[in-house]
């Protein structure tokens, strides 16, 4: 098996890397196309080339591995490469979460694999056990711990008593922040994951756009102290769940008490739990961020490739579901400064109030579709965090 | 898809209720041989047969699914269905252990299928993982709670201050001892499922009688009380690991911290964590006893075999690996009372000792080759628990 690489960066240098070591998998990198050919490279010239089509044209390339970071440039490399019955593998999240319907619908068309199990959880592999070993019709939730940096920065405000400020120049210095942190830090990046696994967990298309999202970004020191007095802490939760033939799904940070599954699933770590009628709760636990757990899952669908492996989709094929959050109704701490303007009438009920000095917030019940809609979270001075 | 079914207990009964629910299997059990006519059943006569050969030799019949207690009786059924060319799906954790290299030559021989999903920590999809997600050389670990019936009585005793006797009733009361718990509380259970992890982890074919296992059987109050002050617990972990083309496996009592991944791993549930040099840690949690996780897993390689999925046993074929736990030293906490003779000679090295009216114990490091042969570890005076 030959591969022809689209970028060259970490998780790209590691993948060579393990390529070498691993008896397992026999496949060799023959081709590496590179935006900038100035940037001194490691490997011998020959193996880079500046133009995608030395890769996609080239006959005696069977597998095409994505690994660049402009989205909408990775969805034109890999629709290419799959109209040329090339196999794909990448872990642009972003990417595929804003693509779904075509890539599917270009795999129909051209019998060729999309695998990218990296772009959900890096090495967890959730893809591949909910294509293979969850597709009965018994789940009814899929959530979790599905962005790597937030858990990086929220671990280090709870277990080191960093600042939220502090914790994010940790993650940046570690490597862990995506080069837009907005991405990671408003909720945008687990979202993507929550649409993905959306269409293998209950065979639903759902775009980005429709699914409600808030990140830890307006968390500050009175919501960390607000968690740690109910004895737990925060972590940004993903949740897709099936209720009779609705599916529903959000994102939104979660107090977690502090013998929580959750609890122990501490920095770059993510977790999923999924929810099965017959299995109860199944959890899964690993390196959500980072070159190298991401660099595994990449590897693991090479391998993958070489059994001619594909997602069968087969959750889509039986589907009688449609996606509809709106009824669901959170339980939610609302957390504001004087004269953010919460509104009252947007609780189903409301169980708690609190002001002191500056800070207020409310506890009660409130449905999705009102936050959806609802102009006073966009106010700066405002945060919301689910509890139970 | 037509099932023939041995064995209509817990799990049986189960599998039919959930086999009857879902939409996604297309499979129907068409016979089921018992062993007892005369007890009532839920179901019209005519689906019961006391005769193996109503289901061995009825050509319709694709699957059999092997549901019974008795180990042996199990692997005359299991073998002669391979012979009859019907895939087989079984949860029988002992029968297998005992027979893995003849399954094994039987699948390559006859071509037909065997899976055992449900014989490995139930409804965690472990093996399935092992085979497809982490077939590259890169795995170096993979250890857990695989028991959950010790795990549902360490927790009821750690978490719920029940004595170990009150704990091991409990277990009783609430069906998850085995109908002998010597098999459970002295960790054979768990050395069963090691063998077969052993197989799909590192390509090595290893009897239970070489692998070192020591249960919980002989934990007491005292021993409790010592890993309270240590502010954690006590789980029955076991354990296999690769160090160069060495593999090496045990199962014993651990220390766990408070703050530890399998602190909240509680009651019945398991959780197996798998090492690799690129993904680093990954933990799966889930139910590990019980006829619902178990006829959870059963369903799932029902489903897989619509899809004539068989396991690949693809680390056999690479492998250069030999099975040899000697050399491995364990740090290890050994509580006696006075009189039992604990060979201070068999420890590397001595850290601690303690004694109090007529309890001691010693703590240091022993190589498991020499527990192997340690004759003061059969005095029932004599408990040992793995510290770090």
């Amino acid at each position: 098996m030959k591969i022809g690489l689209f970028g060259f960066g970490c998780v790209g240098q590691g993948l060579w890397k393990v390529l070498h070591e691993t008896k397992g998998v026999k496949a060799e990198i023959g081709r590496i196309c590179i935006k900038n050919a100035e940037k001194p490279r490691p490997l011998p010239a020959h193996f880079f080339t500046t133009n995608p089509d030395d890769i996609l044209n080239d006959p005696d390339i069977d597998i095409v591995v994505e690994l660049i970071d402009d989205a909408e440039t990775a969805f034109r490399l890999v629709s290419a490469a799959l109209k040329q019955g090339k196999s794909v593998v990448t872990a642009n999240k972003k990417m595929i979460a804003h693509h779904l319907p075509e890539l599917h619908a270009l795999q129909q068309k051209t019998g060729a694999s999309l695998l990218y199990e990296g772009a959900c959880c890096a090495s967890i592999p959730i893809i591949r056990n909910l294509e293979e070993y969850y597709d009965n019709d018994l789940l009814t939730s899929v959530e979790g711990i599905f962005n790597g940096t937030t858990n990086y920065i929220l671990s280090k405000v709870f277990e080191e008593n960093k600042t939220f400020d502090e914790a994010l120049q940790l993650a940046q210095e570690n490597g862990f922040a995506e080069s837009d942190p907005r991405l990671d830090l408003e909720g945008f990046d687990p979202k993507y994951k929550l649409c993905i696994l959306l269409l293998h967990a209950f065979g639903v298309f759902v775009e980005p756009e429709a699914v409600f999202h808030f990140g830890i970004h307006r968390l500050n020191a009175f919501d960390a102290e607000f968690a740690r007095r109910r004895g737990g802490s925060l972590k940004l939760v993903a949740r897709c769940y099936r209720q009779g033939d609705q599916v529903g799904a959000y994102c939104i940070p979660r107090f977690v008490p502090g013998n929580h599954r959750y609890a122990s699933v501490r920095n770059e770590y993510n977790a999923v739990t999924l929810e099965s009628a017959f299995s109860e709760q199944q959890v899964f636990v690993g390196k959500g961020a980072g070159d190298k757990p991401t660099g595994c899952a990449v590897l693991s669908d090479i391998s993958a490739l070489r059994y001619q492996y594909k997602y069968e989709y087969r959750k889509w094929q039986q589907n009688g579901s449609f996606f509809n959050t709106s009824d669901t109704e959170l339980q939610l701490y609302v957390r504001y400064s004087t004269g953010a303007s919460v509104a009252d009438a947007d609780f189903t009920e409301i169980t708690e109030r609190f002001m002191s000095g500056d800070t207020h917030y409310t506890i009660g019940r409130i449905p999705v579709r009102k936050l959806q809609r609802a102009a006073w979270l966009s106010d700066p001075r405002v945060s919301v965090v689910e509890i139970n």
